[in-house]
Protein backbone atom coordinates (compact mmCIF):
# COMPACT_ATOMS: atom_id res chain seq x y z
CA UNK A 1 0.00 0.00 0.00
CA UNK A 2 1.46 3.26 -0.64
CA UNK A 3 0.39 6.41 1.13
CA UNK A 4 0.87 9.80 0.97
CA UNK A 5 1.61 11.50 4.42
CA UNK A 6 1.95 15.30 5.80
CA UNK A 7 5.42 15.33 7.77
CA UNK A 8 8.98 14.15 6.89
CA UNK A 9 10.89 12.13 7.76
CA UNK A 10 11.59 12.20 11.38
CA UNK A 11 7.42 12.21 11.68
CA UNK A 12 8.08 8.29 10.23
CA UNK A 13 11.07 7.47 13.24
CA UNK A 14 8.02 7.66 15.87
CA UNK A 15 5.14 6.62 13.67
CA UNK A 16 7.23 3.08 12.60
CA UNK A 17 7.90 2.29 16.80
CA UNK A 18 3.97 3.42 17.25
CA UNK A 19 2.51 1.53 14.82
CA UNK A 20 5.11 -1.84 14.53
CA UNK A 21 6.78 -1.81 18.08
CA UNK A 22 3.94 -4.10 19.32
CA UNK A 23 6.60 -6.16 21.52
CA UNK A 24 8.07 -3.05 22.24
CA UNK A 25 11.50 -4.40 21.27
CA UNK A 26 13.26 -3.33 17.61
CA UNK A 27 16.63 -3.95 16.20
CA UNK A 28 18.22 -0.70 14.72
CA UNK A 29 21.60 -0.69 12.21
CA UNK A 30 23.13 2.63 12.83
CA UNK A 31 25.19 4.19 10.03
CA UNK A 32 25.20 7.47 10.33
CA UNK A 33 23.81 10.65 11.63
CA UNK A 34 19.81 9.35 10.11
CA UNK A 35 19.62 6.16 11.84
CA UNK A 36 20.70 7.26 14.92
CA UNK A 37 18.30 9.64 15.10
CA UNK A 38 15.77 7.45 14.47
CA UNK A 39 17.17 4.83 16.84
CA UNK A 40 16.85 7.46 19.01
CA UNK A 41 13.34 8.03 18.67
CA UNK A 42 11.96 4.56 18.81
CA UNK A 43 13.68 4.41 22.46
CA UNK A 44 10.69 6.73 23.42
CA UNK A 45 8.75 3.63 23.13
CA UNK A 46 10.37 0.62 23.56
CA UNK A 47 14.01 -1.12 23.90
CA UNK A 48 15.97 -0.57 20.70
CA UNK A 49 18.58 -2.98 20.22
CA UNK A 50 21.68 -1.78 18.31
CA UNK A 51 22.09 -4.73 15.90
CA UNK A 52 25.25 -3.52 13.71
CA UNK A 53 27.40 0.49 13.76
CA UNK A 54 30.34 2.11 11.98
CA UNK A 55 30.19 4.48 14.83
CA UNK A 56 33.77 3.96 15.73
CA UNK A 57 34.86 4.92 12.30
CA UNK A 58 32.34 8.27 12.28
CA UNK A 59 30.02 6.28 9.92
CA UNK A 60 32.69 5.92 7.07
CA UNK A 61 31.64 2.14 5.98
CA UNK A 62 28.60 -0.18 5.89
CA UNK A 63 29.05 -2.94 8.87
CA UNK A 64 28.75 -6.71 7.33
CA UNK A 65 25.09 -7.77 7.88
CA UNK A 66 25.03 -10.89 6.38
CA UNK A 67 24.95 -12.34 10.31
CA UNK A 68 23.43 -10.35 12.51
CA UNK A 69 23.01 -11.44 16.28
CA UNK A 70 18.66 -11.25 15.30
CA UNK A 71 16.68 -11.29 19.32
CA UNK A 72 13.57 -13.25 18.87
CA UNK A 73 11.58 -10.88 19.94
CA UNK A 74 12.59 -7.93 17.43
CA UNK A 75 9.62 -5.98 15.77
CA UNK A 76 11.67 -5.10 13.15
CA UNK A 77 14.44 -4.69 11.81
CA UNK A 78 15.58 -0.80 10.65
CA UNK A 79 18.13 0.65 8.51
CA UNK A 80 18.77 4.38 6.39
CA UNK A 81 19.58 2.69 3.34
CA UNK A 82 21.37 6.01 2.06
CA UNK A 83 22.93 8.07 4.70
CA UNK A 84 22.53 11.60 3.37
CA UNK A 85 25.51 12.76 5.82
CA UNK A 86 27.91 10.50 5.65
CA UNK A 87 27.41 9.47 1.88
CA UNK A 88 27.03 5.72 2.34
CA UNK A 89 24.66 3.26 0.81
CA UNK A 90 23.58 0.14 1.89
CA UNK A 91 23.99 -2.02 -1.24
CA UNK A 92 23.42 -5.56 0.04
CA UNK A 93 20.17 -6.04 2.18
CA UNK A 94 20.80 -7.15 6.07
CA UNK A 95 19.84 -10.40 6.87
CA UNK A 96 17.16 -9.93 9.41
CA UNK A 97 16.14 -13.82 9.47
CA UNK A 98 12.69 -13.30 8.75
CA UNK A 99 11.92 -10.42 10.88
CA UNK A 100 10.79 -7.52 8.78
CA UNK A 101 12.79 -4.49 7.53
CA UNK A 102 12.33 -1.25 7.82
CA UNK A 103 14.28 1.26 5.41
CA UNK A 104 14.45 5.01 5.21
CA UNK A 105 14.91 5.80 1.47
CA UNK A 106 14.71 9.50 1.42
CA UNK A 107 17.80 10.72 -0.01
CA UNK A 108 18.20 7.78 -2.14
CA UNK A 109 14.28 7.67 -3.34
CA UNK A 110 13.91 7.13 -6.96
CA UNK A 111 16.95 7.04 -7.80
CA UNK A 112 17.65 3.66 -8.43
CA UNK A 113 15.36 0.17 -8.75
CA UNK A 114 14.97 -1.39 -5.54
CA UNK A 115 12.77 -4.67 -4.59
CA UNK A 116 9.89 -3.48 -2.46
CA UNK A 117 8.67 -7.24 -1.95
CA UNK A 118 11.94 -6.90 0.37
CA UNK A 119 10.61 -4.90 2.92
CA UNK A 120 7.96 -4.78 5.08
CA UNK A 121 7.61 -0.62 4.96
CA UNK A 122 10.12 1.85 3.11
CA UNK A 123 9.41 5.43 3.58
CA UNK A 124 11.32 8.34 1.70
CA UNK A 125 10.79 12.58 2.29
CA UNK A 126 10.00 13.49 -1.01
CA UNK A 127 12.47 16.46 -0.74
CA UNK A 128 15.46 15.02 -2.16
CA UNK A 129 14.41 13.37 -5.53
CA UNK A 130 10.67 13.69 -5.92
CA UNK A 131 8.90 17.43 -4.31
CA UNK A 132 8.82 20.01 -2.41
CA UNK A 133 9.36 19.32 1.37
CA UNK A 134 6.61 18.22 3.55
CA UNK A 135 5.57 15.04 2.25
CA UNK A 136 6.05 12.17 2.73
CA UNK A 137 5.57 8.67 0.99
CA UNK A 138 5.35 5.69 2.87
CA UNK A 139 5.01 1.91 1.22
CA UNK A 140 4.24 -0.59 3.28
CA UNK A 141 2.82 -4.32 3.29
CA UNK A 142 -0.68 -4.55 4.10
CA UNK A 143 -0.50 -6.54 7.13
CA UNK A 144 1.52 -4.05 9.02
CA UNK A 145 -1.28 -1.96 8.78
CA UNK A 146 -3.15 -2.37 12.21
CA UNK A 147 -5.49 -1.32 14.99
CA UNK A 148 -3.50 -2.09 17.62
CA UNK A 149 -0.79 0.27 17.77
CA UNK A 150 0.48 1.68 20.98
CA UNK A 151 -1.46 3.33 23.61
CA UNK A 152 -1.49 7.51 23.26
CA UNK A 153 -0.72 7.02 19.21
CA UNK A 154 -2.68 9.99 17.67
CA UNK A 155 -5.02 9.50 15.28
CA UNK A 156 -2.89 11.22 12.53
CA UNK A 157 -0.08 9.10 13.10
CA UNK A 158 -1.62 5.67 12.76
CA UNK A 159 -0.95 4.17 9.10
CA UNK A 160 -4.70 2.88 9.36
CA UNK A 161 -5.85 6.37 8.96
CA UNK A 162 -4.45 7.17 6.25
CA UNK A 163 -4.81 3.53 4.82
CA UNK A 164 -8.51 3.46 5.43
CA UNK A 165 -9.18 6.87 3.55
CA UNK A 166 -6.73 6.75 0.82
CA UNK A 167 -4.32 9.59 2.11
CA UNK A 168 -6.94 11.88 2.27
CA UNK A 169 -8.22 11.25 5.83
CA UNK A 170 -7.25 15.50 6.26
CA UNK A 171 -6.78 17.88 3.69
CA UNK A 172 -3.62 16.43 2.63
CA UNK A 173 -0.35 18.79 1.22
CA UNK A 174 -2.07 19.12 -2.30
CA UNK A 175 0.40 21.78 -3.57
CA UNK A 176 3.28 19.32 -2.98
CA UNK A 177 1.78 15.31 -4.00
CA UNK A 178 0.76 17.57 -7.35
CA UNK A 179 4.22 18.41 -7.68
CA UNK A 180 5.48 14.82 -6.93
CA UNK A 181 2.98 13.29 -9.83
CA UNK A 182 4.76 16.07 -11.90
CA UNK A 183 8.07 14.41 -11.00
CA UNK A 184 6.75 11.19 -11.63
CA UNK A 185 5.56 12.18 -15.16
CA UNK A 186 8.79 13.80 -15.91
CA UNK A 187 10.58 10.47 -14.45
CA UNK A 188 8.32 8.54 -16.57
CA UNK A 189 9.41 9.94 -19.95
CA UNK A 190 12.79 9.87 -19.42
CA UNK A 191 12.51 6.20 -19.43
CA UNK A 192 11.69 5.61 -15.64
CA UNK A 193 14.29 4.75 -12.68
CA UNK A 194 15.84 2.47 -14.82
CA UNK A 195 17.39 5.53 -16.91
CA UNK A 196 17.85 7.62 -14.30
CA UNK A 197 19.99 5.19 -12.20
CA UNK A 198 22.02 4.94 -15.10
CA UNK A 199 22.33 8.75 -15.67
CA UNK A 200 23.16 9.13 -11.89
CA UNK A 201 26.12 6.44 -12.54
CA UNK A 202 27.22 8.00 -14.96
CA UNK A 203 27.54 11.34 -12.61
CA UNK A 204 29.21 9.92 -9.44
CA UNK A 205 31.64 7.72 -11.60
CA UNK A 206 32.53 11.33 -12.68
CA UNK A 207 33.10 12.84 -9.31
CA UNK A 208 34.58 8.99 -7.81
CA UNK A 209 37.15 8.53 -10.26
CA UNK A 210 38.39 12.07 -10.22
CA UNK A 211 38.36 11.58 -6.24
CA UNK A 212 40.61 8.91 -6.73
CA UNK A 213 42.89 9.89 -9.28
CA UNK A 214 43.20 13.37 -6.65
CA UNK A 215 46.46 14.09 -5.22
CA UNK A 216 44.62 16.93 -3.09
CA UNK A 217 40.86 15.88 -2.62
CA UNK A 218 39.79 12.21 -1.55
CA UNK A 219 36.69 10.71 -0.66
CA UNK A 220 35.61 9.98 3.16
CA UNK A 221 33.61 6.89 2.50
CA UNK A 222 34.73 2.89 1.89
CA UNK A 223 34.69 2.22 -1.70
CA UNK A 224 32.23 -0.52 -1.58
CA UNK A 225 30.12 1.61 0.06
CA UNK A 226 29.70 4.80 -1.54
CA UNK A 227 26.58 6.64 -1.89
CA UNK A 228 25.59 7.61 -5.85
CA UNK A 229 23.50 10.64 -4.12
CA UNK A 230 26.02 11.91 -1.79
CA UNK A 231 29.64 12.53 -1.99
CA UNK A 232 31.86 13.80 1.19
CA UNK A 233 35.15 14.61 0.01
CA UNK A 234 37.83 16.40 1.96
CA UNK A 235 41.35 17.93 1.80
CA UNK A 236 42.92 16.81 4.59
CA UNK A 237 43.55 20.25 5.44
CA UNK A 238 40.85 22.66 7.59
CA UNK A 239 42.07 25.71 6.13
CA UNK A 240 42.05 24.69 2.18
CA UNK A 241 38.65 23.01 2.64
CA UNK A 242 37.27 26.45 4.03
CA UNK A 243 39.14 27.85 1.18
CA UNK A 244 37.67 25.62 -2.06
CA UNK A 245 34.00 26.07 -0.05
CA UNK A 246 34.78 29.58 -0.38
CA UNK A 247 36.13 29.76 -4.23
CA UNK A 248 33.47 26.97 -4.98
CA UNK A 249 30.76 29.31 -4.23
CA UNK A 250 32.24 32.39 -5.55
CA UNK A 251 32.20 30.24 -9.03
CA UNK A 252 28.17 29.63 -8.34
CA UNK A 253 29.16 25.90 -6.89
CA UNK A 254 26.84 26.20 -3.84
CA UNK A 255 25.82 23.98 -0.51
CA UNK A 256 29.20 22.50 -1.34
CA UNK A 257 30.33 22.63 2.17
CA UNK A 258 29.83 18.84 4.55
CA UNK A 259 28.17 18.63 6.94
CA UNK A 260 29.78 19.76 10.27
CA UNK A 261 29.91 16.16 11.44
CA UNK A 262 31.87 14.90 8.71
CA UNK A 263 33.87 18.25 7.85
CA UNK A 264 34.93 19.01 3.90
CA UNK A 265 33.24 19.10 1.63
CA UNK A 266 29.87 17.38 -0.15
CA UNK A 267 28.44 17.16 -3.19
CA UNK A 268 24.95 15.89 -3.58
CA UNK A 269 24.18 14.36 -7.24
CA UNK A 270 19.97 14.35 -6.89
CA UNK A 271 18.06 13.33 -9.93
CA UNK A 272 17.73 16.70 -10.53
CA UNK A 273 21.33 17.59 -10.65
CA UNK A 274 22.32 17.30 -14.68
CA UNK A 275 25.51 15.76 -15.39
CA UNK A 276 26.68 18.99 -16.82
CA UNK A 277 27.00 20.60 -13.19
CA UNK A 278 28.93 17.27 -11.85
CA UNK A 279 31.44 18.23 -14.94
CA UNK A 280 31.54 21.50 -13.42
CA UNK A 281 32.13 20.59 -10.44
CA UNK A 282 35.28 17.96 -11.49
CA UNK A 283 36.87 20.92 -13.48
CA UNK A 284 36.72 23.33 -10.97
CA UNK A 285 37.98 20.69 -8.51
CA UNK A 286 40.88 19.77 -11.28
CA UNK A 287 41.66 23.91 -11.32
CA UNK A 288 42.03 24.14 -7.59
CA UNK A 289 44.45 21.35 -7.17
CA UNK A 290 46.23 22.43 -9.96
CA UNK A 291 46.91 25.48 -8.32
CA UNK A 292 47.41 24.27 -4.87
CA UNK A 293 49.81 21.20 -6.13
CA UNK A 294 52.72 21.82 -8.39
CA UNK B 1 5.73 32.50 20.39
CA UNK B 2 4.86 31.97 16.71
CA UNK B 3 5.77 28.12 15.16
CA UNK B 4 5.11 27.65 11.70
CA UNK B 5 4.16 23.49 12.18
CA UNK B 6 4.50 20.70 9.63
CA UNK B 7 0.81 19.39 9.23
CA UNK B 8 -3.05 20.59 9.42
CA UNK B 9 -5.34 21.08 12.33
CA UNK B 10 -5.77 16.84 13.06
CA UNK B 11 -2.15 17.19 14.13
CA UNK B 12 -2.75 19.95 16.66
CA UNK B 13 -5.68 18.02 18.27
CA UNK B 14 -2.88 15.27 19.35
CA UNK B 15 0.27 17.60 19.83
CA UNK B 16 -2.03 19.97 22.59
CA UNK B 17 -3.46 17.27 24.98
CA UNK B 18 0.01 15.63 24.59
CA UNK B 19 1.41 19.07 25.55
CA UNK B 20 -0.77 20.49 27.77
CA UNK B 21 -3.30 18.08 29.67
CA UNK B 22 -0.40 17.37 32.45
CA UNK B 23 -3.10 16.81 34.93
CA UNK B 24 -5.30 14.00 32.21
CA UNK B 25 -8.33 16.56 32.10
CA UNK B 26 -9.26 19.32 30.06
CA UNK B 27 -12.68 20.97 28.93
CA UNK B 28 -14.08 21.48 25.40
CA UNK B 29 -16.65 23.69 24.29
CA UNK B 30 -18.38 21.19 21.31
CA UNK B 31 -20.18 23.97 18.88
CA UNK B 32 -19.43 21.86 15.90
CA UNK B 33 -17.84 19.07 13.44
CA UNK B 34 -14.43 20.35 14.38
CA UNK B 35 -14.47 20.53 17.78
CA UNK B 36 -16.18 17.65 18.01
CA UNK B 37 -13.56 15.82 16.47
CA UNK B 38 -10.30 17.91 18.90
CA UNK B 39 -12.83 16.56 21.95
CA UNK B 40 -13.01 12.85 20.70
CA UNK B 41 -8.96 12.90 19.99
CA UNK B 42 -8.28 14.86 23.35
CA UNK B 43 -10.04 11.14 24.58
CA UNK B 44 -7.18 9.09 24.06
CA UNK B 45 -5.27 11.08 26.32
CA UNK B 46 -7.52 11.89 29.28
CA UNK B 47 -10.53 12.59 31.08
CA UNK B 48 -12.66 14.94 28.40
CA UNK B 49 -15.07 17.49 30.06
CA UNK B 50 -17.88 18.44 27.65
CA UNK B 51 -18.52 22.15 29.29
CA UNK B 52 -21.40 23.01 26.49
CA UNK B 53 -22.76 21.96 23.63
CA UNK B 54 -25.07 22.96 20.48
CA UNK B 55 -25.67 19.09 19.30
CA UNK B 56 -29.40 19.54 20.33
CA UNK B 57 -29.81 21.96 17.50
CA UNK B 58 -27.21 20.65 15.12
CA UNK B 59 -24.65 22.88 16.06
CA UNK B 60 -26.68 25.82 14.32
CA UNK B 61 -26.36 28.37 17.74
CA UNK B 62 -23.09 29.27 20.08
CA UNK B 63 -24.36 27.91 23.47
CA UNK B 64 -23.96 30.48 26.76
CA UNK B 65 -20.66 30.65 27.66
CA UNK B 66 -20.40 32.95 30.39
CA UNK B 67 -20.70 30.98 33.44
CA UNK B 68 -19.42 27.21 32.71
CA UNK B 69 -18.59 24.54 35.24
CA UNK B 70 -15.11 24.52 35.56
CA UNK B 71 -13.62 21.60 37.01
CA UNK B 72 -10.39 22.74 39.14
CA UNK B 73 -7.98 19.94 37.93
CA UNK B 74 -9.01 20.98 34.09
CA UNK B 75 -5.71 21.83 32.05
CA UNK B 76 -7.26 23.83 29.68
CA UNK B 77 -10.39 25.30 27.74
CA UNK B 78 -10.65 23.94 24.27
CA UNK B 79 -12.60 25.90 21.78
CA UNK B 80 -12.90 26.17 17.59
CA UNK B 81 -14.04 29.81 17.44
CA UNK B 82 -15.46 29.43 13.79
CA UNK B 83 -16.95 25.88 12.98
CA UNK B 84 -15.86 25.57 8.99
CA UNK B 85 -18.98 23.23 8.27
CA UNK B 86 -21.58 24.72 10.59
CA UNK B 87 -21.18 28.13 10.12
CA UNK B 88 -20.86 29.50 13.95
CA UNK B 89 -18.74 31.83 15.14
CA UNK B 90 -17.86 32.53 18.96
CA UNK B 91 -18.18 35.80 19.51
CA UNK B 92 -17.75 36.59 22.87
CA UNK B 93 -14.93 34.82 24.57
CA UNK B 94 -15.84 31.97 27.23
CA UNK B 95 -15.30 32.65 31.15
CA UNK B 96 -12.61 30.40 32.15
CA UNK B 97 -12.23 31.20 35.45
CA UNK B 98 -8.38 31.35 34.67
CA UNK B 99 -8.01 28.09 33.18
CA UNK B 100 -6.13 28.21 29.74
CA UNK B 101 -8.24 29.13 26.43
CA UNK B 102 -6.95 27.06 23.31
CA UNK B 103 -8.69 28.26 20.45
CA UNK B 104 -8.64 26.43 16.52
CA UNK B 105 -8.74 29.61 14.61
CA UNK B 106 -8.06 27.73 11.35
CA UNK B 107 -11.29 29.11 9.00
CA UNK B 108 -11.28 32.51 10.42
CA UNK B 109 -7.24 32.97 10.97
CA UNK B 110 -6.82 36.78 9.53
CA UNK B 111 -10.09 37.29 8.87
CA UNK B 112 -10.50 39.52 11.40
CA UNK B 113 -8.36 40.75 14.52
CA UNK B 114 -7.91 38.80 17.87
CA UNK B 115 -6.98 39.83 20.72
CA UNK B 116 -3.98 36.90 21.05
CA UNK B 117 -3.25 37.92 25.01
CA UNK B 118 -6.70 36.29 25.97
CA UNK B 119 -5.55 32.75 24.88
CA UNK B 120 -3.16 30.39 25.83
CA UNK B 121 -2.34 28.40 22.79
CA UNK B 122 -4.53 29.75 19.10
CA UNK B 123 -3.50 27.51 16.21
CA UNK B 124 -4.64 27.59 12.57
CA UNK B 125 -4.03 25.63 9.40
CA UNK B 126 -3.20 28.16 6.95
CA UNK B 127 -5.57 26.58 4.09
CA UNK B 128 -8.59 28.55 4.26
CA UNK B 129 -7.18 32.35 4.50
CA UNK B 130 -2.93 31.89 4.23
CA UNK B 131 -1.21 29.68 2.40
CA UNK B 132 -1.63 25.92 1.45
CA UNK B 133 -2.37 22.91 3.23
CA UNK B 134 0.11 21.11 5.10
CA UNK B 135 1.13 24.10 7.47
CA UNK B 136 -0.12 24.92 10.64
CA UNK B 137 0.57 28.60 12.41
CA UNK B 138 0.76 27.97 16.39
CA UNK B 139 0.75 31.00 18.67
CA UNK B 140 1.58 29.52 22.03
CA UNK B 141 2.45 31.89 25.13
CA UNK B 142 5.94 30.56 26.40
CA UNK B 143 5.16 29.06 29.74
CA UNK B 144 2.85 26.57 28.40
CA UNK B 145 5.88 25.45 26.12
CA UNK B 146 7.05 22.46 29.09
CA UNK B 147 9.25 19.34 28.51
CA UNK B 148 7.33 17.26 30.53
CA UNK B 149 5.14 16.38 27.85
CA UNK B 150 2.88 13.20 28.22
CA UNK B 151 4.37 9.59 27.85
CA UNK B 152 5.34 8.46 24.48
CA UNK B 153 4.71 12.37 22.77
CA UNK B 154 7.26 11.70 20.04
CA UNK B 155 9.95 14.53 19.66
CA UNK B 156 7.97 16.49 16.53
CA UNK B 157 5.04 16.74 18.66
CA UNK B 158 6.51 18.49 21.35
CA UNK B 159 5.73 22.13 20.77
CA UNK B 160 9.07 22.47 22.35
CA UNK B 161 10.83 20.83 19.90
CA UNK B 162 9.98 23.71 17.79
CA UNK B 163 10.29 26.63 19.80
CA UNK B 164 14.44 25.62 20.39
CA UNK B 165 14.80 25.10 16.96
CA UNK B 166 12.65 28.17 15.43
CA UNK B 167 10.51 26.09 13.62
CA UNK B 168 13.61 24.66 12.03
CA UNK B 169 14.38 21.21 13.81
CA UNK B 170 13.44 19.77 10.69
CA UNK B 171 13.46 20.70 7.01
CA UNK B 172 10.12 22.65 6.99
CA UNK B 173 7.14 22.71 4.61
CA UNK B 174 9.33 25.43 2.76
CA UNK B 175 6.79 26.30 -0.23
CA UNK B 176 4.02 26.70 2.18
CA UNK B 177 5.90 29.03 4.26
CA UNK B 178 7.04 31.13 1.94
CA UNK B 179 3.16 31.57 0.13
CA UNK B 180 2.52 32.62 3.73
CA UNK B 181 5.05 35.23 3.32
CA UNK B 182 3.17 36.37 0.15
CA UNK B 183 -0.19 36.47 1.60
CA UNK B 184 1.15 37.98 4.86
CA UNK B 185 2.74 41.33 2.62
CA UNK B 186 -0.08 41.07 0.49
CA UNK B 187 -2.55 41.69 3.29
CA UNK B 188 -0.24 44.44 5.45
CA UNK B 189 -0.01 46.82 1.52
CA UNK B 190 -3.95 45.88 1.90
CA UNK B 191 -4.01 47.77 5.00
CA UNK B 192 -3.90 44.65 7.10
CA UNK B 193 -5.89 42.66 9.01
CA UNK B 194 -8.49 45.47 10.09
CA UNK B 195 -8.88 46.40 6.22
CA UNK B 196 -9.45 42.74 5.12
CA UNK B 197 -12.03 42.49 7.95
CA UNK B 198 -13.79 45.25 6.43
CA UNK B 199 -14.02 43.50 3.40
CA UNK B 200 -15.15 40.69 4.78
CA UNK B 201 -18.43 42.36 7.11
CA UNK B 202 -19.05 43.73 3.88
CA UNK B 203 -19.25 39.96 1.95
CA UNK B 204 -20.79 38.32 4.85
CA UNK B 205 -23.34 41.54 5.18
CA UNK B 206 -24.34 40.92 1.15
CA UNK B 207 -25.03 37.78 1.79
CA UNK B 208 -27.15 38.12 5.23
CA UNK B 209 -28.99 40.12 4.18
CA UNK B 210 -30.31 38.10 1.07
CA UNK B 211 -30.86 35.06 2.60
CA UNK B 212 -32.85 37.57 5.44
CA UNK B 213 -35.13 38.71 2.68
CA UNK B 214 -35.68 36.07 0.92
CA UNK B 215 -38.45 33.84 0.89
CA UNK B 216 -36.80 30.42 -1.13
CA UNK B 217 -33.52 30.35 1.17
CA UNK B 218 -32.24 30.79 4.57
CA UNK B 219 -29.93 30.34 6.86
CA UNK B 220 -29.19 27.49 9.27
CA UNK B 221 -27.96 29.56 12.00
CA UNK B 222 -28.32 31.68 14.37
CA UNK B 223 -28.28 35.17 13.76
CA UNK B 224 -26.12 36.19 16.58
CA UNK B 225 -23.29 33.71 16.00
CA UNK B 226 -23.53 33.67 11.86
CA UNK B 227 -19.79 33.31 11.09
CA UNK B 228 -18.08 35.64 8.39
CA UNK B 229 -16.48 33.18 7.06
CA UNK B 230 -19.08 30.27 6.13
CA UNK B 231 -22.45 30.84 5.50
CA UNK B 232 -24.65 27.47 5.50
CA UNK B 233 -28.25 27.99 3.73
CA UNK B 234 -31.07 25.89 2.42
CA UNK B 235 -34.41 26.18 0.54
CA UNK B 236 -36.50 23.74 2.88
CA UNK B 237 -36.51 21.41 -0.12
CA UNK B 238 -33.41 18.93 -0.84
CA UNK B 239 -34.80 18.19 -4.66
CA UNK B 240 -35.03 22.23 -4.46
CA UNK B 241 -31.17 22.37 -2.77
CA UNK B 242 -30.00 19.96 -5.27
CA UNK B 243 -31.09 22.07 -8.62
CA UNK B 244 -29.84 24.75 -7.10
CA UNK B 245 -26.41 23.08 -6.51
CA UNK B 246 -26.88 21.77 -10.23
CA UNK B 247 -27.56 25.59 -11.60
CA UNK B 248 -24.92 27.21 -9.69
CA UNK B 249 -22.10 24.77 -10.93
CA UNK B 250 -23.09 25.25 -14.26
CA UNK B 251 -23.09 29.08 -13.76
CA UNK B 252 -19.56 28.92 -12.74
CA UNK B 253 -20.32 29.25 -8.67
CA UNK B 254 -18.53 26.19 -7.63
CA UNK B 255 -18.09 24.32 -4.41
CA UNK B 256 -21.40 25.71 -3.21
CA UNK B 257 -23.11 22.26 -1.86
CA UNK B 258 -23.18 22.31 1.98
CA UNK B 259 -21.39 19.59 3.75
CA UNK B 260 -23.50 16.44 4.27
CA UNK B 261 -23.72 16.89 7.97
CA UNK B 262 -25.74 20.04 7.35
CA UNK B 263 -27.19 19.54 3.79
CA UNK B 264 -28.17 22.59 1.50
CA UNK B 265 -25.50 24.70 0.67
CA UNK B 266 -22.81 26.82 1.70
CA UNK B 267 -20.93 29.60 0.63
CA UNK B 268 -17.16 30.35 2.43
CA UNK B 269 -16.03 33.58 1.76
CA UNK B 270 -12.39 33.42 2.68
CA UNK B 271 -10.18 36.42 2.12
CA UNK B 272 -9.62 35.25 -1.69
CA UNK B 273 -12.67 35.78 -2.31
CA UNK B 274 -13.62 38.95 -3.92
CA UNK B 275 -16.84 40.56 -3.04
CA UNK B 276 -17.70 40.57 -6.86
CA UNK B 277 -17.48 36.68 -6.13
CA UNK B 278 -20.27 37.01 -3.37
CA UNK B 279 -22.52 40.07 -5.51
CA UNK B 280 -22.35 37.39 -8.34
CA UNK B 281 -23.79 34.27 -6.12
CA UNK B 282 -26.63 37.09 -4.29
CA UNK B 283 -27.62 37.94 -8.29
CA UNK B 284 -27.73 33.91 -9.38
CA UNK B 285 -29.65 33.27 -5.78
CA UNK B 286 -32.38 36.13 -6.57
CA UNK B 287 -32.46 35.25 -10.56
CA UNK B 288 -33.16 31.65 -9.10
CA UNK B 289 -34.99 32.55 -6.51
CA UNK B 290 -37.40 34.87 -8.95
CA UNK B 291 -38.11 31.58 -10.98
CA UNK B 292 -39.13 29.21 -8.52
CA UNK B 293 -41.53 31.82 -6.81
CA UNK B 294 -44.12 33.27 -8.53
Amino acid sequence: KVLFLQGGGFTQFAMIPMNLMINRSAGYIVTGQWSKKAAGEAKIFGTVHELASSADKNFSYIPELGDLNIPEDLDYVYICQNETVHGTTIKTLPNTKGKTLVSDISSMFLSEPLDVTKYGLLFGGVQKNVGPAGVVIVIVREDLIRDDVLPFTPTMMKYKTHADNKSLFNTPPCYGIYICGLVFKWLLKLGGVNAIHRINQAKAKLLYDYLDGSKLFHGTVEKKDRSLMNVPFVTGSRELDAEFVNAATQAGLKNIKGHRSVGGMRASLYNAMPVEGVAKLVDFMAEFEKAHIS
